[in-house]
């Protein structure tokens, strides 16, 4: 740190939380020249006060906490981080630092360089406050450090500074956060609702860091996988005019003096491109759901990862593209987040996702027989429900070692007016659902690009045809045979890594008795 | 095309759009056996009926219609594309085929292998329909067919299907909606309103095509250049449950027994990502204004990219990422957009968008000054106006010659609660705007990350505590200074390609006015 700087940060520099008077700080510069000590101690630790960008400091060189290794002994480095833990004893303070996911040891040993008093302030300073700490770096022999991800090396403070302080009382701490809801430890762990009250705090823990990293790592990969298959990102109107999927579970918004719905899904428009020959499209976008379902699986609100696609001949040269998409990024989530599945794990255990290449594909009626051979009673154009489901998701695994699937064949009667029906036999459809875990991630079909065939099954479902005018007008003009489908994307991230709760996997979550933070 | 598939092919073939029957089939064969030249016209020409799926045809394979030209010469190809034009003359006819962007001439002679019947049923097939064509590559010798996009090439017809039919009216030309609002020629032309309430029509002009491959490429630099500095994809609630930021301009929802409202940015949870440790966090989606401006560029509905990052010092950390990251995004799209850039400049024509690197920051009393010498009256607290700002766009365009620009130092009397005052001068604040001609772009800040002093801002405003409780109490815990903003994406497409309407960069525009289709 040059100088200058340091004058810099000694202008700033506090007791506690409280700035100093221009006044304070010439009585103690008068004061240093009497006690060298004291000033040092003034200039070695303290708050920055609230960082409001008076000055950009680009003398100051920062290193990353996780790149704090043996590599780096001997040198002196700064490092931003939140005091994770502190204890001290006499002359000496050990505290872990943390920068997300990552933990280093911090040392303070009261001596020539390092007064009691700053080891008392630096002791004193709250969890989870935010701290800029100059820091020499000594490598640490042995068998390392056993309670931090940095392990083969710890820093010898020189400087703290507080950069953000947190309050005392945290409404829950990071490590009991950190626990599983069932840790058979007996140490206290943090149920749902008090995560999600506290969501920012909760969002601190590695298994969060890491549920939100692999998330991100779905969108990109389905992006990625799609662009490389020539489909184009579009975006779709979430106001829409009409309740179009026939008035149910839809919210309503006022929309001026009128009203307005807000989209169950981007399909209709996504159709719309096709039939504006965008052939292969897909969307990332907020879907909503007025379902007043209380379940472990299903939000309100969720993010839905949509694709569409014209085709030649048969649907399923869609339905296996989509195949493919999901195992490449099962694939890639394998591959680049080995490391992220395993802290999430060490929290949620879970059986590792097994999947098969190309992916299974089971039609309707095979999946019914393997359910009545294992004692289901259920009808030929029965929908599932969601434990039998389930029990079909455990047959599969036993019989296929797979934990996803495709079910391809849907009775036609449990399909949305638009499912095309299937060519030979009228009790089915061309439509299919996706399956990880047991549970479904993506409900897909062909869709009737036929306006006139259109209006006929959309009458048939008693739906009020004013209200999709211009959705089946759009097939008016020449349309090219299309299907597609919609992913969950909370639901991809819960059952990829077998968590037990949906909400764990959005930001946010919002159901039917939340919507806060 | 193998026999069996000639043979499938044959019995899905009609005159007309009608499907026969197996009667009729049958009879048609025992004729064909009388007259193999009349069966022979009966396998060359028809329509497939309604493509159900019930064949997957994997022996045929297509060409992409923008892959013909002289290298096919004298090879026989499968296109599926649609009838952009017809014109027919006693024993030739001559078509336009067209596939998105690309266009290529289709030939038709009545000879020994084409019957006078054929050229009739696919001179008479409607425009836009979209159609099978089996056709023999023919180079085309001088300077080509100045019509069509493909021009050393063309296809004389063997076999037509018509695929899917549209109806013989169309609600507009596609030549005419490719032609500019203020065409000076005198050919019709298609007003704003017809082409959005046919959407689905003005979607296929070259231009819309264009406008959304270059939206699409908006999004991927933003998050490829983001991603390259470390941030992380996140997504964000739209229904929340309070107005946070004051009250006005919200939708609000009906919400199961209670009312919910809809986000007007995310900005609140993209700080709670930060407060949350994501330390860079960058999502796209869904804002929303109940605003009633019916104006060249306001929409009710709009996609944000948005983003928001701690930073150590000084918020121009952040200003100078996100400048960059435009900058990215401008290069890369003029690099790779080239031809789609001309293509939209042909129906609305623009100065190219121009732009110096690194990126202009002028002060906002720096402005003040341009515009007071330019004879603008402007108090210097005051926030511009929409000419104002046109006006400041043109003085910067005349002293920098650059189209891009940031504007720092916004007085803090106009900007959000949230947004961290200068520390020197406490008139000013610590956020910016970035500008594209002169227009509006991206509003940001450093966002005051205390949550003690962001209670004393709220109560200045006059906002209820009690309705942000959550957002403020994510402070208390420790955050780091952050900064952030959001970018209207189809302001940037809009002001990228100079068009005069934010409407025509949105697949389907919402305003006060309009929320279908």
């Amino acid at each position: 740190m040059s100088e200058s700087a340091t004058t810099e940060m000694a202008d700033l520099a506090v007791d506690g939380e409280k700035k100093m008077s221009k006044k304070e700080l010439n009585k103690l510069a008068k004061a240093a020249k009497k006690n060298e000590a004291k000033a040092a101690a003034v200039r070695m630790y303290g708050s920055y006060g609230l960082i409001q960008s008076a000055d950009e400091k680009k003398d100051m060189e920062y290193t990353e906490l996780r790149a704090i290794n043996a590599s780096l002994d001997g040198k002196e480095i700064w490092v931003r981080a939140r005091i994770h833990a502190t204890r001290s004893k006499g002359k000496t303070a050990f505290l872990v630092l943390r920068h997300r996911v990552h933990t280093a040891q911090l040392m303070l040993f009261v001596g020539e360089k390092l007064s009691k008093q700053m080891l008392k302030f630096v002791a004193g300073i709250s969890k989870e406050s935010i701290v800029d700490v100059r820091g020499l770096v000594k490598k640490v022999e042995g068998e390392g450090i056993a309670s931090c991800t940095q392990k083969d090396a710890e820093l010898h403070a020189v400087e703290v500074f507080v950069v953000s302080a947190a309050e005392p009382r945290l409404p829950l701490q990071i490590e009991d956060a950190s626990r599983g809801e069932h840790d058979a430890s007996g140490l206290s762990c943090v149920n749902l609702d008090t995560r999600l009250d506290n969501r920012v705090l909760d969002l601190r823990t590695p298994t969060a860091q890491a549920i939100f990293a692999i998330q991100a790592g779905v969108c990109r990969y389905f992006r990625n996988c799609l662009a490389a298959r020539g489909f184009t990102e579009i975006h779709t109107p979430k106001i829409i005019s009409a309740a179009s999927e026939g008035g149910a579970n839809v919210f309503q918004v006022t929309y001026f003096k009128g009203s307005a719905y807000l989209a169950q899904s981007p399909q209709l428009y996504k159709q719309m491109a096709i039939a504006g020959d965008f052939d292969r499209v897909y969307t990332i976008g907020s879907v909503f759901r007025a379902e007043d379902s209380n379940t472990h699986r299903h939000m309100t609100e969720f993010m839905g990862l949509d694709l569409e696609m014209a085709f030649k001949h048969h649907y399923h040269e869609v339905m296996l593209t989509i195949g493919e998409t999901l195992i490449n990024i099962f694939k890639n989530l394998q591959e680049e987040f080995d490391q992220e599945i395993l802290t999430v794990a060490q929290q949620y255990p879970a059986e590792p996702f097994v999947f098969c290449e190309p992916a299974l594909v089971l039609k309707f009626p095979e999946a019914i027989a393997m359910l009545r051979a294992d004692g289901v009673e259920i009808g030929d154009e029965e929908d599932m429900s969601t434990p039998v489901e389930k029990q079909l998701g455990r047959l599969v695994k036993a019989k296929y070692n797979t934990d996803f699937y495709i079910l391809d064949k849907f009775p036609l009667a449990v399909r949305p007016f638009y499912t095309m029906p299937d060519p030979k036999d009228g009790r089915y459809s061309n439509s299919y659902d996706m399956f990880m875990r047991g549970e479904e991630i993506l409900s897909g079909a062909q869709r009737i690009h036929d306006a006139a065939f259109l209006t006929e099954r959309a009458k048939h479902h008693g739906i009020a045809l004013e209200q999709i005018q211009s959705y089946i007008d759009s097939f008016k003009y020449g349309c090219p045979p299309h299907a597609g489908g919609g992913i969950g994307l909370e639901r991809v991230t819960m059952l990829f890594l077998g968590l037990h709760n949906i909400r764990l996997a959005s930001l946010f979550p919002r159901d039917p008795k939340r919507i806060t933070p």
